[in-house]
């Protein structure tokens, strides 16, 4: 919390703390989205009583922009969406509405860490890991059968599984076999699959500079409704929100696209206590109903996503750090394990001080439920591109400092 | 929801219905609020990451807005205040952090409907009514103790007191006393006492000729905080919301004020899932900044619900239907026992269908939780004084020629 209250600035504060740990992209939003949220109108029937799972006029937009951008081919009807204040709400009202006390969510690891607290917080169910091995993290059924098995274990009912894609920490897709292989998982065990989809439109897919000179075989978005050609049937359930794709996290907007009627009515009563403001809601769907101001926001900001990215990229090349190729997202998932003086949870913490004390701010992998010491999460968007270049200039003094006093 | 589809409108719609039944005051809001509302600036920071519990600007003006209007004496720090998407919200996240399922709230009866499925949705609690006696309803301790005896053969832990000050249905304001007497009985038995307050600002006091005329003897708003001089300790909470006094039930910000750091550690995590957008926490604090637009603001609205009071009271004095005499809020509660075909639940149900059929919706007083049928509580502020004289015109011709057809 240091790093908040101590921020670095380039000429006021050049000793301050870079934050590379938040999940927001705050590349593109100010410029290019603000005036157009700060300049819509609100009716005055957006200050009174509404349908509490979201205005129709939003819902309305959402959909349009789902179906055109995120689940292709899927015909999305505005009804089959519930607003709530935020993805964490839409996610602790699923799994209050879903769920038992007692019921496990499998999460392929490594994974974002709030999702413990979003399923425990209020609907008392547990997150069980899935471990997917590195380098590639592929899912597999036998990952997910691991977590099953290690529920079931542990007195647990697995209940559902929740995947984020783009994925959190790896920034990268799932390829649709890799979905289907999901889907049919739950299929065969009737088990819910709730899809976090909340970096959808931040793919950069076919933009990275970096990623085309290594050669690397880049997966695009596959939203997993696609996958299933819209039969969602009862189990299949996607999240997504404003807070990522569109850098509005102080906006809580969260959205559920799900067929189970009896889920959407469970959430019409939960939503009472995580509406979303309809002033809010207005000028979202001012924004959304302007296509060409959309189309050039994700444009710019996938161009931006890309460029930091590839700043990120060429500087671990060069400093020989092997990292996940990223596609999509906010996140680079880097393999320090070579920088640790040991290969422990202790030496991970040591490390992630020493960077702090250097002044850039990771995120540690043993809080996304990685099974090895060493990996760190960097949220690459979270400052402009020259200040990530500071904080890489930092890491590099550290690095060479850190490497002669350890001969 | 027939109201909602098909609304009364003066030359469109003149068949159509008009609603009684929503709590919401429309008189003030959209002519010198909206516009403040919408020129308001939103800082980048408003619409990334801040404190869940609410933006420090906002609470911080909310603080100087409480200390100064509501609970004068009483000195309340930002830090005290936590901000959940509507006062539902907080209700909602109250009771889950304090209470355990299966406790008991005991409240004053009649009373606001929804406070069943703020207490039982998610925190699985059961309210249980008080009943207070008609027609000057005072809290009483036997009122309490009767409750308290109620939860306990009910086989319910009694846990805590939930007022609503000023009153919904009733529309009057506790005194200190009534108050004092809430708070040394809950003092006694280690209860909570929870006083929703989100009427508060909406007092008329003094300004009603109706009450000048008929010699009511009118009981000003007093907190319970006041009531106590400040000295909430943990056991003390009060709630308030931007939905009622600043008609903004679509802005979903309601407020915690309450000294009791562990409940309010606990509504910090509960806040992940009912968080308030961030523009319009910004919009909401510019607002409150100006101290001489809120004053306006509170003076023309007192002004409103007084006259379209006093034209409902008017009313009911030349009909001769009995009514408690209302200083604060929004609704009457009319007594309109002597219109039933027959003094059951069934005629209370058909007198409210036959007021539907002539186009007006009241609110029964079964839903209220009162115990003899035949009560009704309109909300006089749902519609302009043009409209609600429109409606009471109507009922006028219902009253007439029903009464001529039951001779």
């Amino acid at each position: 919390m240091d790093a908040f209250m101590n921020p670095y600035h380039s000429t006021d504060n050049p000793e301050g703390k870079i934050l590379l740990a938040v999940a927001e992209n705050k590349l593109t939003f100010t410029e290019v989205l603000r005036p157009a949220f700060c300049a819509a109108d609100a009716p005055a029937a957006a200050f009174g009583y509404g349908p509490m799972r979201g205005s129709p006029d939003l819902r309305a937009q959402i959909a349009r922009l789902m179906t055109a951008r995120i689940c292709p081919g899927v015909d999305i009807q505005p009804d089959e969406l519930t607003l709530n204040a935020g993805v964490a709400a839409v996610l602790s009202n699923v799994a209050l509405a879903l769920l038992e006390p007692g019921d496990a969510a499998l999460i392929p690891a490594p994974y974002y860490a709030a999702f413990n607290s979003d399923l425990r917080a209020v609907a008392r169910c547990a997150a069980v890991p899935a471990p997917c091995a590195p380098p590639g993290y592929a899912l597999t059924p036998a990952a997910l059968q691991g977590a099953y098995d290690a529920a079931v274990a542990r007195g647990l009912r697995p209940a559902c599984v929740l995947l984020t894609n783009p994925h959190n920490p790896l920034g990268r897709c799932y390829s649709a076999a890799e979905l289907q292989c999901a889907v049919q998982f739950c299929r065969l065990r009737s088990l819910h699959l709730i899809s976090d989809e909340i970096y959808a439109l931040s793919a950069f897919h076919g933009r990275s500079a970096a990623n085309r000179e290594a050669g690397v075989e880049e997966t695009p978005f596959t939203s997993v409704a696609s996958v299933v050609g819209g039969a969602l049937g009862d189990y299949i359930h996607v999240v997504w929100g404003f807070s990522k794709d569109f850098g509005g996290s102080g906006l809580r907007v969260g959205v559920l696209f799900s067929r189970n009627e009896r889920l959407r009515r469970a959430l019409d009563t939960l939503s009472m206590f995580s509406g979303c403001s309809g002033h809010t809601q207005a000028a979202l769907a001012a924004v959304l109903r302007d296509d060409a101001l959309v189309a050039r926001y994700l444009d710019e900001n996938a161009r931006r996503l890309a460029r930091s990215y590839d700043a990120l990229a060429a500087w671990l090349a060069r400093m020989r750090i092997p990292y996940s190729p990223c596609t999509s997202g906010i996140f680079a998932w880097i393999d320090m394990r070579a920088l640790l003086s040991e290969a422990t949870w202790e030496g991970e913490e040591a490390w992630f001080r020493a960077m702090c004390a250097a002044g850039v701010v990771l995120t540690p992998g043993r809080s996304q439920k990685t099974e090895a010491p060493g990996y760190f999460r960097a949220c690459y968007a979270f400052v402009p591109l020259e200040v990530l270049q500071v904080a890489l200039g930092k890491l590099e003094r550290l690095i060479e400092g850190g490497a002669a006093k350890l001969k």
